[in-house]
């Protein structure tokens, strides 16, 4: 009878509780409302161009063996090596060492065409083709990287059900819209040790990236040897720069996953940690140290003077021979031109030269390097600002400005990559970042001009990460970037996009990267102990301030530690996302209202538990005191959900005075503290707006009542 | 009134759920019990030689400084770098950038009186002395390693509460009691990445420990570059070794933190990577294949060719100049001789020169292996085969065989070292390998036959571990070693150890280790979801089998992925520790029987609970279908021990029939499955057995009764 008790009370909680089904009600009810992809259930990120699934499977057992048709090389075989390591990792399964020679039987064929490029470039063909039946798979590819590119989808294909793991029958032809899929890391703030690098070109490689923009050099830092001017990473970097030979190492880790890495040595603006070496080279005497803030500074490159160009060739050309990559950028962005205002020597030479502003004599600067770069082989890419009229159309634009800066640009006849749209260092949501089209559907750019628009890049620059933390900078957010980069345009679902995505989040693991693990390692810290529940909760439903934002509320410098609770916190709260459905079916289920009920009240109490869980916790740690504004604002939050569900459950009307007590009291929660946000208020103004509302349900339809709520709460201020 | 109703509930789960609250009483219980220290407060580990806490406290803010007083250099300067860099971490406080060049006023002053050796030396002064006063804190040591030391010490010594940071008044007067800590990781079997050795070496930093001892040669891998003769790593690595230049990397960033590197070259058994590609070095002719099995393997060196010992020269004296200790070990154990007794060759050769047997020929090899080391200015080490008759004295014994045999050694004047009982990688507790003691209380040594006991070394024997699961194999436990190894003999305390060690475990995080993050990243991989409650639930009170069972239990070889359950559970079960602690608590508490007893209701739930949860979980991935009889099992102890629980509340009597019933289910639950087993089963056993006695309490004292469940329960079969 004990048992039997105990038995129901689990069912019970079982069937109101379980995370794993709700969330796959959630995903189910998703996919079905944006039901306009033909394969809905499939987890491929970046979705390809053409996927036809049929009803066969392939086993995936402990025979599973690969065989390698047509051209192999040490690249192919290496790619294939991870493949199967990280197959055997998930399935737990030993497969048979080594490839077979059998192609007839294997379980896998590559057939390659043969090796591609040799140095990864912007037309490398990537594209590739799968054939799944029940007796075999068969990746076709033209070159090594579309190879990898395929291995990376087939393990995205494999499934499971209780009768084991499995290919699913599917035919895919693929390949990307865009030739460049860019990630860029900003080292130059904060080092990032070749381990994280190498760990991020894995992930990017699982998500079909294949452009590595290393941004080196910084006004905080100059990231790289230089054997023929030393001082430049001596006395510009704290020690903390790579050697010639860990680049070699990035650089044919990078290859081995068909990724191109491009250096970027941003001139003549953002330069302060070369001057530190080498004061000579700038537009004011100096000295000068490394820029310890985040911001726009002064210290800029002096481009009047011979030895300035002198000493880039040897510099440029020194990095021209390290880094393979046709392409070299020089950046160029942010330059305000203070110091040359100043400089009489400048004003007189520019005097001289007829050059009548800033821009055009950073336009000077960039005809001299673009020569310096052409004799080095180089293509010269920069940002937005060094679109002069006198620029050549070889030149490309990397606009932080946006589409239309782009399409511009297009039109005059220059390549251009977007980023605008994928600073990914501002903390919005992979949804935010998923809508932006280097080639929207309302272009107006002819189909020769489109060709000019080569793709994008997300950009995580550096202020606010360390190795700690750019993982969850970085990641799942950057796999809707690289969709939108790879998939055709019209794949713009976002709900399924955020399915996939948690799929893909957690796959991002096997390769080592940390955006989920160190979330609690973080917390641990803060706490001092292994109990972080409460801490745990809050974390999940709030965010770091967004856009540069955090600059203000929190004052930090790149020295300062970044341990704190907001580095902890994670963008895109899948939390917040979560309770948003829950409360989105519930109104949907008027005048009922009983759908996720139950789970939004207990949601709503484990805020309560934890506000009141946190202070002790708080008490015993300094480090957390930040954290005691929010608790309290947790527990309102909690408070406040769980009256307005009592309201909505007994039908009584909540006063006026109560409507207006809990909207003072959740804009107040809204407000930012320790430069964090609660990504639950409008979730619960809902809320407290249906229970105001709730009367209405009587002469209205359910469905109108669920769109006036919508707009009541999405109100500035009720 | 909802709110106060909720408050209440609220109210009511934190008292009796709130495990930090729990955790501390217990603690707080075990240090009580066992207040044989002076200052059972401090989570010092190892425990200094002398110290001797008062009332003062030195304020840690954003002021912080430290100054250097007397010997500077860079290595100092780092391991402040450093020091401070964890702090700031901790506090997420930012500290003034850079040392202070007065020390009147820096909160701490570091008085270095010299750089100490050059090559850390089983000679180096380790010793330092630290006094903290309300007005500052000083850290005095003789050497840069012993100022090292000290640093961890006052890592370990920040405290808090509401008022902030600081570090409490304290006298600590500290020295090693033995000078060889070390810790063997086996990098044969299963390769390990630069990057586990330095974090681990960071972690040995942590607790004091002074040698790496690098395995890096076994029948399944040859992990090291040889330029002399590169078909060794080429040939018996599978791609997986360290270059020459990684070596020193690894040696360098030792030297910093304080530690040796000494390296092993397994002789003349464990040999067969070496003979893949020289097979002309074997006791048969070959081929030979790297060894992919676990186990003891037959190939050896061939010890009665002179070609062998001119290998060994060119050999052995590459790698003597490539590492600076003063140490070498050539391994020496396991050798059954097979092949020796097979070969005509080698039996013409023995009889020829009276060798009598296999043990007297593999003396006759390390007599002429010795004077190859001495040629090359080392001295040799080898495991306790190696000591024969006519063994020169100043050859290093190192034990798996234990204290009597390392007495034995030290009475005929032999250097040795301990491993027995610090075998990691066996998966015993920390209690199991805090025990035993190189000079144990009872050695008959003499104080000048005992200095000949160095000290010891935990062994990571690499069979089973990866860079994903290496951590969790040596930490937190190996902190327990290193305080055996370098505090005073009388630190035995086993509750105030796991106090601290489970302090360390969250510091140790601080250095990138991964013992407590990758658990559930694991988790996650095994259940394809976020949503691992249940199974972390399971994998706390389970873990892998002991000893060498794992072999047959779970037959795989060094290809197989080390994923599974049985990868992702750790050793020494905290969660079970705590349980077996509240079951004691309870049973102390007869005849009340009340301590503990809502905790330890709802532990047994949650075990129900996960239990039902992990059916559904476990379908859908086949890689968890091991789990499915563990999942069965660990609803029976649920089940039981709620049954138990309920009878010792109300006091009614189970029958017979019901008592033998139960133990028979709890025998059944403590077979091993999927070579995991549960560590709970002695504490429910004790619950079932004090159900079924409780009507003795009437007569006899609560604490006669109590020994008696104690008695009966440990009995092995009811």
């Amino acid at each position: 009878m004990l048992l039997r008790t105990y038995r129901q009370q689990v069912d019970k909680k079982i069937m109101t509780t379980n995370k794993c089904l709700l969330s796959l009600l959630l995903s189910i009810c998703g996919s079905m409302v944006a039901a306009q992809e033909a394969t809905p259930k499939h987890a491929l990120m970046p979705v390809p161009a053409s996927v036809e699934f049929h009803p066969e499977r392939l086993v995936i057992d402990g025979s599973f063996k690969v065989a390698i048709r047509g051209h192999s090389d040490v690249r192919l075989q290496s790619g294939i090596g991870r493949f199967i390591k990280r197959l055997q990792g998930r399935t737990v399964l030993a497969f048979p060492p080594g490839l077979s020679s059998d192609d007839q039987t294997t379980t896998l064929v590559v057939h390659c065409e043969g090796p591609g490029q040799a140095i990864p470039s912007v037309g490398e063909n990537e594209s590739y083709r799968i054939d799944i039946t029940a007796r075999q798979a068969v990746l076709y590819a033209p070159t090594v990287v579309g190879a990898l590119r395929g291995l990376e989808t087939l393990l995205q294909l494999v499934e499971s059900d209780r009768s084991g793991f499995y290919l699913p029958g599917v035919k895919i032809q693929d390949q990307p819209r865009f030739p460049w899929r860019g990630l860029l890391i900003d080292v130059g703030r904060h080092f990032e040790t070749i381990d994280v690098l190498k760990r991020n070109l894995d992930a990017m490689a699982a998500v079909k990236l294949n452009v590595f923009h290393w941004h080196l050099t910084e006004d905080q830092g100059f990231r790289i040897e230089s054997k023929k001017f030393p001082k430049l990473h001596q006395l510009g970097s704290d020690g903390l720069f790579y050697t010639q030979d860990q680049v070699r190492e990035v650089i044919a880790y990078a290859r081995e996953r068909g990724i191109r890495v491009m250096p970027e040595f941003d001139m003549p603006g953002h330069a302060t940690s070369w001057l530190v070496g080498h004061p000579e080279l700038g537009s004011a005497p100096g000295p000068y140290q490394i820029e310890r803030k985040p911001g726009i500074f002064e210290p800029a490159l002096d481009p009047t003077r011979e030895e300035v160009y002198k000493f880039l060739e040897q510099f440029l050309g020194e990095m021209a021979a390290l880094f393979p990559d046709a392409y070299m950028h020089i950046g160029g962005d942010e330059n305000e031109g203070k110091q040359w205002d100043r400089n009489p020597k400048i004003q007189a030479f520019m005097k001289e030269k007829g050059i009548k502003d800033n821009h055009a004599l950073q336009a000077y600067f960039n005809q001299r390097l673009l020569k310096i770069l052409q004799k080095n082989g180089k293509k010269m890419i920069g940002w937005d600002e060094i679109l002069q009229p006198e620029l050549p159309k070889d030149v490309v634009i990397h606009s932080w400005r946006g589409t239309a800066a782009l399409g511009e640009a297009a039109k005059r006849g220059y390549d251009g990559i977007l980023s605008n749209g994928y600073y990914i260092d501002l903390i919005f949501s992979a949804a935010d970042h998923y809508r932006p089209d280097p080639l929207p559907a309302d272009s107006t750019l002819t189909p020769e001009q489109a060709k000019h628009v080569l793709g994008g890049e997300a950009t995580m620059w550096g202020e606010w990460v360390t190795p700690e933390t750019i993982d969850s900078r970085i990641w799942p957010r950057t796999a809707a970037v690289a969709e939108r980069l790879w998939s055709p345009r019209t794949v713009t679902d976002v709900e399924d996009m955020y399915r996939r995505l948690d799929v893909v989040s957690l796959q991002l693991e096997e390769l080592g990267l940390t955006h989920l693990k160190n979330v609690d390692m973080m917390l641990r810290r803060l706490a001092r102990s292994e109990d972080i529940g409460p801490l745990r909760t809050l974390a999940s439903i709030t965010e770091p301030v967004k856009e540069y934002r955090r600059y203000d509320m929190r004052p930090q410098t790149m020295l300062s530690p970044l341990t704190g609770l907001i580095d902890a916190t994670r963008p895109d709260s899948a939390e917040a996302r979560r309770f948003a459905s829950m409360v989105e079916a519930l109104l949907s289920d008027a005048p009922r209202l009983q759908l996720y009920r139950e789970e939004i009240n207990r949601t709503l109490a484990d805020w309560l538990h934890a506000s009141l869980a946190l202070d002790p916790i708080i008490d015993r740690t300094p480090a957390l005191e930040e954290a005691r504004p929010l608790a309290k604002d947790l527990s309102d939050l909690g408070e406040t959900g769980l009256e307005a569900m009592s309201y909505l459950k007994s039908g009584m009307v909540p006063t006026t005075a109560w409507r207006e007590a809990k909207l003072a009291g959740l804009a107040q929660a809204a407000i930012p503290k320790s430069a964090l946000e609660f990504m639950v208020i409008s979730s619960v103004k809902k809320l407290v707006i249906a229970a105001a509302e709730r009367s209405q349900l009587k002469s209205t339809t359910p469905a109108e009542w669920k769109k006036r709520i919508t707009t009541l709460a999405t109100l500035p201020r009720q």
